[in-house]
């Protein structure tokens, strides 16, 4: 049997990121691929609730290593109990967030040294590495103009304030930039339509070449 | 104005642990010692969440490397949020359970790379070193009936197999005799006004040696 593969879809609040994701779900199952869809941090019942520690709005004193360690221990759980077996078993795994998200906010964004986020992610995934990563880009301001007029209530990484934002953003593509054979950026300032599109293309592409 | 200091107080389940640390508290209380009373994991409002997640007994499936993780994260934020701060206040900081129980479990008892570990602890302790270790040594046979006869649920560590904890228990030997000058040891198999009295010198040694 073929070997799955893994999709990761990230980018900035706002970016559109979820409505992509349930389309592309949505193109998963019309195709009748064997999927899964997942997210981090999470993604396990104790990713989960390593996420509600996480994204707890009451919680400002959590200090940026801890942050750190927390999302590393969620994505080493993840990887091992879901993500692993899943692509063992020829199934199209596709991620809301992955590593490329605390390369933006934890290095990027709030400084903590690359040296240490290395060395934690490489514990947390032992060798592994998603295939594709989507950037669905969008400048901070417009992504968090976007998740306010919906009403949401914003958690503790949205608050952090926009310069913050600004750095993470650099963060994904600078990341695309080094590695783009597994990093595809997609414009999200675009229609909603276009971003879909390019997004299931790329989902496409890495199914076509992970398990035609 | 001068230093606090930090004790920890460790050992197996079904040591005494809870008794002598209410033993050592009333000791501080009467002799009216600045001290703070903690414990790991948890100590923090972000570290007794973590503590929830390591301790919930219906995750059997969470990885080693999940848990340690998880413990590293306590851990850091304990340091950075209460210890140092209360040291540098000069208060006496007495926890239930340091970085010896992590070596102890997650190296001895569960045999997870001392490597990985000592680099996790790095990270989370910067530095940082308790005083003492009060080490409360018994037999995990015996310690496993004791919390049975006082009808406590057993907790997913405690579950573990009676040779984890067989392990476990070397591994504070270990410790202990790797580094006496910052371990001590004590028979809780001893009478508990025995071993009580003992840890109440090991305590006043310590304070006598940093804040006197």
């Amino acid at each position: 049997m073929n070997k799955g593969c893994m999709i990761v879809c990230d980018g900035g609040n706002g970016a559109g990121k979820s409505t992509v994701l349930r389309a592309i779900e949505e193109h998963l199952k019309t195709k009748q691929y064997d999927y899964v869809m997942t997210r981090e941090p999470g993604g396990t019942v104790i990713g989960e609730k390593i996420r509600e520690v996480l994204l707890c709005s009451d919680t400002p004193e959590m200090c940026d290593v801890t942050e750190l360690m927390l999302f590393a221990a969620a994505r080493a759980q993840h990887v091992r109990e879901k993500i692993i077996p899943s692509i063992n078993a020829g199934k199209v795994v596709v991620s809301d967030r992955f590593d490329s998200a605390t390369y933006s906010f934890q290095h990027y964004g709030r400084g903590l040294s690359l040296a240490l986020i290395q060395q934690l992610n490489n514990i947390a995934l032992d060798g592994f590495k998603a295939d594709v990563t989507i950037v669905l880009d969008i400048d901070p301001v417009k992504g968090l103009e976007r998740v306010i007029s919906r009403g949401s209530d914003l958690d503790r990484m949205e608050m952090a304030n926009i310069e913050f934002l600004h750095k993470a953003r650099n963060g994904y593509l600078e990341q695309a930039k080094a590695d783009p054979e597994r990093f595809a950026v997609i414009d999200a300032s675009q229609s909603l339509d276009v971003v879909i599109s390019d997004a299931v293309k790329v989902v496409e592409r890495v199914i076509a070449r992970k398990l035609g």
